[in-house]
């Protein structure tokens, strides 16, 4: 009986991991000397009180060292991490912050007619706060240091994420408009967009609700003006939006994409609007097209419609978009343009589609690792027309050559040479300027 | 002998916690049958060596593993927090920083008359990044986005805090003066603050010390311009200001607030004033009384008393500023204001209050976490009267009626509206404008 | 034989750190009472079964307690500390990331001529984000808020640290000229830089390559214009620099420094230059020399001329620069000015020197910390002639005495009293202006 239940609490004392103290063995040693008469009574009384005693107390201090084990392998509150910038994470989901910036540092040298300047630029100079709170709250703080004042920021907003799949945002931040656009510039193929880019709302002050999906998104959302408008007498300008995308096949190395997308907008006490474009390159700040300043106008609806793929290394887009100009007096205006280019992955990597738009690089291999990181090869044609009745903005046509060098996902250098076909009508009429142009860009 | 030797081993064992390894119990039924003579002297000998070999060795694991334990489980050398924004603290507090910001995006709709635009704004975009070093000296350096080159810098300090009960700041602050000024714009029961905010001083650069107590605070300090103030070839003005508050009932749900303050300005070489004031609405950014630029004033004086209570979820403040012009020639001006308010938390919270000025609001139970977030109703009754003698920048009396929401600690969504009463004289002589605004703001 | 499978199990166990569990005296014990007929042959295996079975048992659960204890003992991914500011660092060396920042506080009282008004100033609100990507590059974006716009951009780079023992730089950043300009305005033995700053290249977009040594460093690179320079239809300017430094003494608290550098440039487009210097002081803004703006200048050519030395608290600086200007039209230009400075630590610190500049003062012991901090005295005598053939700009001597206070290592006051000893020629000949000035400062 005795025997049964020292096997008993042995066999506990495996099942249930009791600690590790003077195995079972010893107990059923004294039981047995004790069965066999060489351990007295008083014996055996002394010794089991004085095992029953140790196996207290080493259970105890296992289970202390169980406890300090516990707290020490237990992960932290928060999680930090650093790949260019900063993360700080709660573990729990409920608060994140994030800190992070892009710089690009452009040069550039002109051919040509009309003059344009040799030199360079700090093209975006941006920090960013940016982080989650409360489990359902976003927040985030873009400021462009290029900029002066309240024109340099960017991205400001409070946004709530609690219902499924549905993001809605107040504060300043893009239009849901054009392919090109909602494409950071950290990602776009070339250093500048595409010329139909002269028809780009940009970011307004405003409401927006998006539902991002694997096969297709719908934005849209109500704006009043730009963050730098200033107030005054006369109403602010306000503007409506919706996007459209479908992307019939998405996956990590297939994309086909659609997306249609409207942009209306009254432009509220100024009453006059204005279209112009710069030969896809920024350092010499000059125009090749420019309606100026039409008097007048109440309003303006773009429509745009955006077409991509991916194919492994290759990937394509191409973009179409007009602008109806409505106007008080005098006939209304058209004015439109399209895009379409195609790059090239010569180390096999693949553009990265995500909610509607492209994302970073990330190279199969990167520099410092035994890599030679991604390069790219990328062929563009673009044209846009700012003439229409009496007005002669001119349209030109142009074409880019680009080669991207990503040595890291979180650097790039850019190559551009950007040849203007041809201008027609406007200031710049029959120049056919040209541009070869250089970029490094660190971003995160 | 032997067995005592084993016995006190064993209680040695017990209360200094030894390695748990073979219980004593073993080295008791050695002892018993080497007494008895089951067990040899020979045996005896070797399994008393055998077992101290043992005992030794697990002592040392023992030893160990606790070494081990002892630095897994030790607190790490920083602590890394975030709740909206940052924060990173040395756990023996020699040093902490911390990085956050605030955005405030506003929507206004305007009626009645002088024309005010409709529109939106951002009205704060900033971040700052502040901390302790070496234990007693702290620093600030925050900035505001929505304003051009220094003017944006808003706190901008070194201080030292080594005395006990005792800052001393050098840098640039706010002047100490007027309880709606001293309390954060994160934290204002309205958007704006009441019209006797024409009279605030603002920051400037200066040096204070400040010392807060559990029922008084006492602030005084010596000023010279405003940050952005140009230099040149005259002198900059120069400041100097008071203030001291009382709050004989200071507890969590249950405060009474008693203040007064000094402010005294010299204009230096500019030797002119102007006040002026927007109907508490910001996004048009026209005022609604206005002196104009005064020539030929040398210094001013300002005094404000403040009173303000909270009684559980319930809150009231008001204020009187009176300014004395002190003018070269012709006579001297008074302008003066006043305003009071009062707030029902209808969610049962209490404006928190500390170092005689108000705090966040932290709702009883959060958005997203089972709570409907915290809600409260004002109403506040505000007037400026900037006409005295040959100046006539007009009088004005407000009244605001205001809804805050506060989802989580750091977030509030906030509508007001405003109906001037009357103008009387300056510019805006007999308009009545009304405003209804929207705030959306984050804030940690 | 059994016994002695058991005497090398236990020297197993004993060289293995085998566990602790039941020592190999019990199992000595059995097989001794086995042996001695006390257990029988039925209890002998059954108590050798428990035994092993507890073995195991305990094996296991020492192998556990072992693997957390390694888990737990792992040093994180991240490092994070904070000594002002940030620095988070993955500990493989791969990224890094740093946010800091520097304010400069200052108050000023003039006297003598011309006019310059007494006041206070930010010198420099600077904040930064600057780190490490993929073990080999290197960035920095740093934000003068004092300044408007991309005028307040400083340091923003990319860089790359991938060859031995050198730095190649892109983007915005100092020339390569000058001892008194590499040395950061944080670590400057005078709140403002001696007179021959008037020749001081500041930062320019471009491309330099460094490599520093114990005993020497050499940089070089091609720049652009600057970072604030509008683009526009004429080309920028452009330049190239060279500095190298020789350090045969370099020690701890020992140095001889010795320095030259070349700096060219091309005006581009403006066609023309100006060269001014305000007294030594910032807060009122007022150039004591200056050319006014030199038309039809093509490029001129800056070489400079450093000694310097460190002989434990005691230094001294100083340096020859020379300007030629080349005209297109009138005779070229020569501009020049030199000064020489010696400074004293009170407390025995040491200026730290490292490549090719002098760096941060870290104080014997802190205030805080039972020390009085680090102070120093010092002296300086500089010049600068603006004038030569047709150009009148001026030429000032200058005398500043100062006493620097570091109460720790992210800590100066600094009060400077400056007197101009003499003006010659120019808008302000025969003036003597002097100032007294107080700087409080933060950096890290």
């Amino acid at each position: 009986m005795k025997l049964k239940t020292t096997m008993l609490l042995a066999g506990l004392t495996l099942t249930t991991a009791m600690p590790a103290y003077a195995g079972s063995e010893i107990e059923t040693l004294i039981t047995m000397l004790h069965q066999n008469g060489t351990v007295s009574d008083a014996q055996y009384k002394r010794l089991m009180a004085e095992l029953k005693q140790n196996q207290v107390q080493a259970a105890e201090e296992k289970a202390e060292v169980e406890e300090k084990l516990a707290e020490a392998t237990k992960p932290s509150d928060v999680e930090v991490t650093t790949n260019g910038g900063l993360k700080v994470k709660s573990r729990d989901g409920k608060f994140e912050t994030r800190l992070g910036g892009r710089l690009q540092a452009d040069a550039a040298a002109y051919g040509g007619e009309p003059d344009l300047g040799d030199g360079t630029e700090i093209r975006r100079a941006r920090l960013y706060l940016q982080g989650t709170m409360y489990y359902d709250w976003g927040y985030k703080l873009q400021y462009d240091f290029v900029d002066d004042g309240a024109s340099g920021i960017k991205d400001a907003y409070l946004s709530y994420n609690g219902f499924d799949n549905l993001e809605i945002k107040a504060g300043n931040f893009k239009d849901p408009f054009s392919l090109q656009e909602q494409t950071s510039s950290k990602y776009t193929t070339f250093s500048e967009r595409g010329l139909p880019s002269a028809f780009a709302p940009g970011r307004h002050m405003g409401v927006m609700a998006t539902t991002n999906h694997q096969n297709w998104t719908l934005a849209g959302g109500l704006f009043g003006d730009k963050v730098n408008s200033e107030g005054g007498a006369d109403d602010e300008g306000w503007g409506a939006g919706t996007r459209f995308t479908w992307a019939p096949v998405n996956n990590k190395t297939e994309v086909v994409h659609l997306g249609l997308g409207l942009n209306y907008r009254e432009t509220g006490g100024v009453n006059s609007a204005r279209f112009r474009q710069q030969p896809e390159t920024h350092v010499a700040g000059i125009n090749i097209v420019d309606t100026g300043t039409i008097a007048m106008i109440d309003d303006f609806l773009k429509v745009g419609a955006e077409i991509a793929t991916v194919q492994g290394p290759f990937s394509a887009q191409a973009e179409y978009i007009t602008t109806s100009v409505n106007r008080g007096s005098g006939s209304d205006l058209d004015f439109d343009g399209w895009y379409a280019q195609a790059g090239y992955f010569l180390t096999g990597e693949s553009r990265n589609y995500k909610n509607g738009k492209f994302g970073g690089i990330t190279p199969k291999a990167n520099v410092g690792e035994g890599g030679i990181g991604a390069w790219e090869v990328a062929l563009r044609f673009s044209t846009v027309d700012l003439s229409d009745a009496d007005i002669d903005g001119g349209e030109a046509d142009s074409m880019t050559l680009g080669m991207n060098w990503y040595p890291t996902p979180t650097l790039r250098f850019t190559a551009n040479y950007v040849n203007v076909l041809d201008v027609n009508g406007g200031a710049n009429d029959g120049d056919e300027p040209s541009v070869f142009q250089l970029r490094s860009q660190w971003a995160f």
